[in-house]
């Protein structure tokens, strides 16, 4: 089986920085798969790319290798990780980024070294891709660097509970369809209330009229709002931390 | 041989989606070839997607699986389907946007059932890949689900001729360039008149000082309108559905 | 080991032109694997793309293939290459674009000839794709085409040395970041002028608190100006041609 190393990044494509470090990477290990997921998180969002790390890296097959490079620390003394967590590795910087993978059950992190020659500003190339062409080959993550005891881990924000029962969360996302991804969970439904609306929890897109601002359980298992055929976020003008408020249905 | 699966979404690829479908597809078949072909279709713009699909789903090598997912309907109840092709496979929702291989002779097409844990907005990770995963391998498709005999079929709006021997068309797409794609061909050339302009047909862009608006045959054998070193669609304002007619050149 | 084709080219993925290309390569080469390198280059932008390959055409392996289409003359007589250059090949428009590999020692390139079927307006399709498919599986090169002796190349511009000694350059791209890419070098550092103002040449983008403008040497050699955490070039109004001065450290 060939192994497959994954990539998400901030950098686009224009610029030839991805196509550098697939070089790199075909260079050091021709054997491997590379497998594009995105080079479009925005500039620098780090919790952007937490968030998409956490939808996929588990999904994909044992001894897969998940580079991640958002990466506003570049060159600073923040440590540059590989993490070891259910039979995947994951590579990038210490910020946050790798919270998924680290906060799932026997991970392991080690920091990696920088080498004298690597360039400052770009470690995706010089630090991250030789770090991931060795795992994929079956280097022992153990070889790679010290140990980091405590690397920087993000969460998502938990929804609190109301005084009258109702569970105030707020938007983490909004994806590309405009979208409004909340951090609440209703296993029983409910009401959601937000931006001055309030509407059920229907099950799909498919459950409104064309124009109606709706909230279903998407495919991550949070709340979304949505605007069937439109764009809910412009619509109610929602932007990631608005808040939003669950009434479930036993309230 | 290793078997291709080719994806086409209007996903865009920072929200992770894309990345949670390829984690399923090596997931369950590590042998194949995933290969994107675009996630950047307009959000929900099926014909934009179904003008893609006939440029390339036979240009593939036989066997290929094609996942096709733009998809505003996802969760009612509109089909799912596996279509069977001139030797390719077809993955995506019953909106018309599988067309071109449904209206090639000798094609089938059967509703794929939806699993009773399937998201409701995201039969791509839930259905579609699954099927497509199952095609590259070898099962038949005639297991994968019941005939659906009346697919929703989407055709590119045909050309009428004109009382005085011309042809009338319109605009059926703007490509990234702003050339504007029209319903007609002209295998003897002549003239062709939008936007209150006249030009004749030329061979290729290269045929024209620079600021020009042109005329040429384009790699699908349709005549597009085009700007040399500009963008045609701005220039002139035109859209999808703008008028265009050709007065050929025995007229 | 499968051959390496890579592709970077202006077509953008939405219109089904990328993918009518990777269609064509895989039915005639299943065995490569295709690598996309980017299809974002602004269209139209020749020097774009020519510093995009002078990144990445020498990092990929031994035999890659390396197909470049950003061809504003496609159709007209401008020729139409195959290069080999350090056993990596390339193939694409004569218009500057292959000049990093030309440029270096040893090169060889020939006029491909243009088939009566291929489409006036996609040479990628017709012409680039099946003459890398024969590359990547072993064709002599001299059996693609004549030899062409004067194939046209662009340099980067180079920086003149001012009156005072400092170094007068200037920018010669913005990267996604917004970060000026200058054809400055400063092995022994120095202060940059740029845009009326000053600043020292510092290791990384760390070494500057949030919102300062300043200057780095990047991942290619080259000095850099960028802003921590911001977009140096939307700050200072920065764009390719921006006059950028040099004072040595010694000076």
């Amino acid at each position: 089986m060939r192994p497959i190393i994954t990539l998400l990044t901030d950098f686009g494509t224009a610029d030839g920085y991805v196509a550098e470090l697939k070089g790199v990477l075909y260079a050091a290990t021709p054997e491997v798969t590379v497998v594009d997921l995105s080079h479009d998180i925005p500039p620098q969002d780090v919790e952007s790319a937490r968030l998409a790390v956490a939808r996929y890296w588990r999904r994909f097959p044992s001894g897969t290798v998940h580079i991640i490079v958002v990466d506003p620390g570049v060159g600073s003394n923040r440590a540059a990780l590989a993490v070891s967590s259910d039979d995947r590795f994951l590579v990038g910087p210490d910020n946050g980024v790798l919270s998924p993978a680290l906060l799932a059950g026997g991970s392991r992190a080690v920091a990696l070294p920088v080498p004298t020659m690597a360039s400052a500003t770009f470690h995706g190339r010089d630090v991250f891709a030789p770090a991931a062409s060795a795992l994929a080959t079956g280097t022992s993550i153990d070889t790679l660097g010290a140990a980091c005891l405590d690397p920087v881990v993000r969460r998502t924000p938990e929804a609190r509970r109301g005084p009258d029962g109702s569970v105030i969360g707020e938007v983490i996302a909004i994806d590309r369809f405009g979208n409004a991804i909340s951090n609440l969970i209703a296993p029983r439904g409910g009401r959601i209330e937000i931006a001055g609306r309030a509407m059920p929890i229907v099950r799909t897109y498919a459950d409104a009229v064309v124009g109606d601002v709706i909230a279903v359980v998407g495919s991550s298992g949070f709340v979304e709002i949505a605007q069937r055929d439109g764009n809910a976020a412009r619509a109610l003008d929602l932007a990631r931390g608005s808040a939003v408020t669950l009434r479930p249905s036993s309230a």
